[in-house]
């Protein structure tokens, strides 16, 4: 609180139990329950969200056969393959390209130079950063004669409702059926969901995370960032993952855990106490061996007296 | 096979003998040598490749002095600067920029916003998805009086045929020559392959994988998601980096490591269940030390005594 | 120098104290105080920069009331929004998008597909690489009743003179206030910087380097290849974060650290070394407990007796 009087805030929003406990402030104290959400209160009714003027560029390629609902807003260089269905009150800003038969939900917005490949679903009111591309190949192949041969992806990428997707980020189509994203769920930047991971609702994936093949990931889970899941892991509901812990078995509902291989938070922490003091427990180690080896020398010289 | 017998599958594959273990199945069998192959002959035959209608897009900005080869499809807005050649049934998707004097091998696609520097060239049957970048600088500077001054990066990339390039991935330009990808390697998304790397045929390059200058990778290697390989390292054909795994020593042919420093995989396994039992050797150590003081002390007391 | 000599080279770059310990070389001795900087100075004189021709293509959409300078060179498919500002002899290449309000300085040039956000500021001589994207959102959501509530970010990016930034690398817009990179720094490919981050003057941030929020990094740091730095860290002048290292704790000027959790990187080292030799000193310890019981039991019986 006192950070903030000295700031150059032209007021303060705090509970009245901290506000009583200065009588006199230098600032206006506004009073509310939760400071944290007035916050962000007060930051939506300042924010102007990007957006464009209603219509479609005389740029854009919109091709026959798209469906376009009402109050859209199409930008510049944008492409929209045959096929697609664009909502009503939906954004589509300069250069991004979305391919054959997508769906896109009601007032839902795409930023710049996003790539949906074909099929692709979007639900309502989502939110992709620039530069995301959804649908591409999920990779994988099987050994042929004359080197690699490549496993066709026939399935696609659905997305929930109120989805936000960060900048550069990719999610793979399913081998076959869908790779699912959950209601709710918001993910960084330069995330990669492989092909046929499933995403529950309100799940956090945060910067550079990796999830790799046909992971099921549950409700309310937080992975930290930089961190990698294995292929066919299940993580519980509202587990979290630290930042740049490899998890390679399945995680329980509620659990904590973080580093390679991923274990129990702070089990973690004891082990990396215990390594950090490991090259002084090496050389009590040594010191045992000598003293022990003394005593033994000692014991027998005793048995060769007697 | 129960699993396959219980799901929406309308038919199952797999080998006689397997079968014929099951006499009276709920669903046809289709017999076949290898299951895992006969599914992707089975993806291949229902696949439908996303392409564009042939021709080039009145959209796209294909600049004096490019060659274009026959049955080629040129989407909107695409750009190609002058001195490019462009093979035969070449696929370019919509905002795919390529520099110049770029060479572009027979029957590659690249799908929309890739961008290609100048010179970079790209064998037959490439694929590369969506907003991948060819040929940017390598990251060099060297110290200079008023702060970092740029190594200006001469040289360019070299890709083979049969190569896929995954979704947002990088690959920078040599500093004089090329870096190098072999034919038949496959590069999945969002992974980073610094300036002067050379890697061999039918590699695997798993997501978020990172491969620092002058890397020397080999045939056949496997690098798991979030590795990284460490400047001027060579890997030998055959090997495998697991996942996050951190590679700042040479590895051999056929060699399999993992964790950082990267170690032969199942040695690292072995430190991980020791560093894990770290904490309970902790103890045990502590309980040696108090009693070998005790017998030390019994000892003394008995040779003051005798 | 042997390896120089036998090379293709047509001729050899060093100090005239070394030369003269080859008397008849094959090839002539350019003679040089440094080497690798005239090696850098001879790479200046060769290379071509990639540009464009003057003008704006027809095909780029600079809105009403966008101020372009002098000498100003902008690619095929370029969107500039109203009110951005863009100075002298800067080169925008193809698919680049600018939103509202940047602004861009003198001699600085945007790769293709480069996307700024509204309100971005880029100093003088920068260099952007291809599909990078500045001004995206900050990752921030408080818990609402029905799910996740995003932090609307009001702030923007400052990009200072000199800056290098990689190809697909993002960097997020601040909350209030602004995200900010300091003149001379250089950024490779795929990294993440988020929200309100601060970044001095000549800092390296090397491949897909992930920078939580709120972090301050000093002058002349760097941060190498798959380093992790948790929120709100600071980073002293002059310190080096080694690749994958994980920072969470405060690290001082001129300190060299590594590993998760990142410690001096000598230290690290010997853990490293220490760890690698547990599972023998695992086996030392059973050895120890089994030789100290014998003696015990030795001990015992002699009490017994006497």
């Amino acid at each position: 609180l006192q950070e903030a009087l000295r700031s150059q805030a032209a007021a303060v929003l705090t509970r009245a139990e901290v506000a009583a406990t200065y009588p006199n402030p230098d600032k206006p104290f506004v009073l509310v329950d939760n400071p944290r959400a007035a916050f962000v209160k007060v930051l939506e009714t300042l924010a102007i969200p990007w957006t464009l003027p209603p219509g479609i560029h005389p740029s854009a390629v919109v091709e026959d056969g798209v469906q376009v609902g009402a109050d859209v807003r199409i930008g510049a260089q944008v492409w929209i393959e045959a096929g697609a269905q664009i909502g009503n009150r939906v954004t589509i800003m300069a250069g991004t390209k979305i391919g054959a038969d997508c769906t896109i939900g009601d007032g839902t917005t795409l930023y710049p130079n996003v790539v949906l490949y074909p099929r692709v679903k979007i639900g309502r009111g989502c939110l992709l950063h620039a530069g995301c591309v959804l649908g591409a190949d999920g990779f994988g192949y099987i050994p042929a004669e004359n080197g690699l041969r490549k496993v066709p992806h026939l399935g696609t990428v659905e997305v929930g409702d109120g989805v936000e997707v960060g900048a550069n980020t990719c999610i793979d189509r399913a081998k076959t059926g869908a790779t699912v994203i959950g209601s709710g769920t918001k993910i960084d930047n330069l995330v990669h969901i492989a092909h046929n991971v499933r995403i529950g609702y309100s799940s956090l994936l945060i910067a550079q995370t990796g999830v790799a093949g046909s992971v099921t990931i549950g409700n309310g889970v937080i992975l930290a960032g930089q961190a990698g899941i294995a292929d066919h892991i299940t993580i519980g509901d509202g587990a979290r993952v630290g930042a740049q812990g490899g998890v390679i078995g399945n995680i329980g509902p509620g659990e904590s855990v973080s580093g390679y291989p991923a274990r129990p938070h702070a089990r973690k922490m004891r082990e990396y106490a215990a390594v950090a003091a490991l090259p002084d427990y090496v050389k009590r180690i040594r010191d045992l061996e000598k003293r022990l080896a003394r005593l033994e020398a000692a014991s027998q010289e005793e048995k060769d007296l007697s």
